[in-house]
């Protein structure tokens, strides 16, 4: 590791302690180091409060002066309630600036940077970059188009089969990557699934940890055929929003509202476009939304390019039954070059089984045309 | 690690450095340690020549006097060419014998053990057991049963899909992966695949490494329906044996027979058993058996629980598709808790690709009966 990989992962852990606590502004970590010492540590700490950067410039005092500072996300150049952290930095004397990421935002990409060069300091740019912007996915996709960063969560078996060819899926995976579904329910917004999936587990759709945090509850549900006493229309225990088409049932309506049910009529005939339902949720300011629907939802989301990452839990053990289903149906490929690669794949285990992570990497619309 | 494991350690490699060339005999090390260092060192080189032991006994000479010897497989109790290395432990004075795994034969296991407590030795058994019964996996099955050790393999995308509903699987694994595949063709004697993977694919399943050795392509066609121009038919890079049902064509069988080929007709009036074909498979002295079928094939053998360990090579990218196929068909289970675990399961990453490596735990016939 490098001076500069040194103090920018400090940074990075600084920002990611903050996990949660932030929303809906990104996180941030910063460093101050003088004549190589570190002088002053800052993160973003609360949405309204300040910029890890002035933090660090505070704790430094005049030690900031001639020093260098690290900050994993590009210095703002807006005015927020403590001035534009670009200016800050001209005003503490620091001679050095070493950035993670530029900002996401096309509108403002590079203005931070602009100001500090116009001040004679000297910027490095890209020093964990992958990192600091994986920290941040899911702000740094809500802030450029509006809608949630979507992730697809599955438990299979290793031959593939999220359920027998009768249905039954208790249980796929382990206690344990159970309980690690409940941590990523717990960092997401909201948590999709069709209504045949209420229909047929009648889920709590809770984050079930220590302080968890319950997402909204998100139903497609074309018709509005959930029974009145689903779980997630009777219990409570968090906001329930089902987003129905044309063709939904009006008294049925009625009476999930009476029951404290969000009612969205989407402009589908017969069915919800998973569009309409990403871009409504984003005008609600919900930045991330953890999928667990069936693989037909799952793969109108994929075809239709919206899903952002894939999270599968695989269990070591095979079920069979070539009328099983799989994680993802609907028609797929024709082509299996045109398969959609992952990215940044990791794989961990957890318990018995293996959580494996990645990025869907869509080809362009360009390249598929041609 | 203990000096026990040490030791073993030391065996177990020099055992595993002469795979391939023992055939049809177990791969076994031995290290004979005397006032804490090594006197002697042995591992079994080839069938008909001297075992393990008498070759670290030969090397230790009057060293082996009160040593102790390191074994990783139970020491012989039958006559061979050099006697049973059980008794020429004794009369070389060795005072101690570890041993990792005993005798997987149950006709003689245990044999050994008795010969040298009888004569006042110290035996231990257990030190990297379940290391040495992997080396020999293939051995330890057939040398009880007579039925060649089946390993399924198969490249899949992480939805679980060996091919696009239209069919199409060129390619789902890098050629990482793919190199791999011919590595395990070249560790097994034989290559077992579906008169349709032939007539969809027209494959050559040679081991295509460096020195690789051929495994025999033994297809299942219950009709002799693949096409005299099928490579396996007329590239002759490695013998082609075909299993029939009562159903083939007479004519058919000519020409095959006339090509060089070897056709079976085994009992079945209009389909192969899977078992029929392993007991015959046995009966030539074939003891390993890589199956690259399609989920049918797959799904008979697992069901017949005729599959001895599973390698999947899962590629990171997703195809979709509710009719595409998976590596397991068949009619499946109906409840996912009696989905087959797997066991000892290690996952390592091939290029962009991951192997899974799992023995399947089959429930006893008692357990599913009641």
């Amino acid at each position: 590791m490098t001076n500069h990989e040194f103090y920018m992962d400090l940074a990075i852990k600084n920002a990611q302690a903050m996990k949660g606590q932030t929303d809906p502004n990104p996180l941030v970590g910063s460093v101050i180091v003088n004549d190589n010492r570190v002088v002053g540590i800052g993160a973003h700490l609360k949405a309204g409060e300040p910029h890890a950067e002035i933090h660090a410039i505070r704790m430094a005092g005049e030690k900031a002066r001639g020093g260098t500072i690290y900050v994993t996300l590009e210095p703002c150049s807006h005015h927020g309630r403590t001035g534009p952290c670009a200016v800050a930095i001209v005003e503490a004397g620091i001679k050095r600036v070493v950035i993670a990421t530029l900002d996401p935002n096309p509108l403002v990409s590079g203005r931070g940077v602009k100001i500090l060069e116009e001040a004679g300091i000297e910027v490095i740019v890209g020093i964990f970059e992958k990192e600091s912007r994986k920290m941040n996915e899911v702000f740094n996709k809500f802030i450029v188009s509006q809608l949630p960063f979507v992730t697809v969560k599955a438990g299979i078996t290793l031959d593939g089969k999220i359920a027998t060819a009768s249905s039954d899926s208790k249980w796929i995976t382990s206690e344990e990557a159970r309980y690690d579904v409940h941590k990523e329910r717990n960092v997401n917004q909201a948590i999709l699934v069709g209504a045949g999936t209420v229909l047929k587990d009648n889920p709590k759709l809770t984050a079930r940890i220590p302080n968890g945090r319950n997402p909204i509850r998100v139903i497609l549900d074309s018709t509005l055929k959930i029974p009145m006493e689903s779980k997630v229309v009777t219990d409570k225990l968090a906001d329930t929003w089902i987003f129905t088409s044309q063709a939904y049932q009006k008294d049925k309506k009625e009476k999930l509202e009476e029951s404290g049910i969000k009612v969205f009529i989407t402009k589908g005939g017969v069915k919800v476009d998973s569009r309409e339902v990403l871009e409504i949720l984003g005008k609600h300011s919900v930045s991330s939304v953890l999928v667990e629907g069936g693989g037909t939802v799952n793969a109108s989301l994929i075809e239709q390019r919206l899903v952002d990452k894939v999270i599968i839990y695989i269990a070591p053990k095979l079920a069979g039954g070539a009328a099983a289903p799989t994680f993802l149906e609907g028609a797929g490929i024709d082509k299996m070059a045109d398969a959609v690669e992952l990215t940044d794949v990791t794989v961990e285990s957890i318990g018995k089984d293996f959580k494996f992570i990645g990025y869907p990497n869509y080809k362009s619309d360009q390249s598929q045309e041609g």
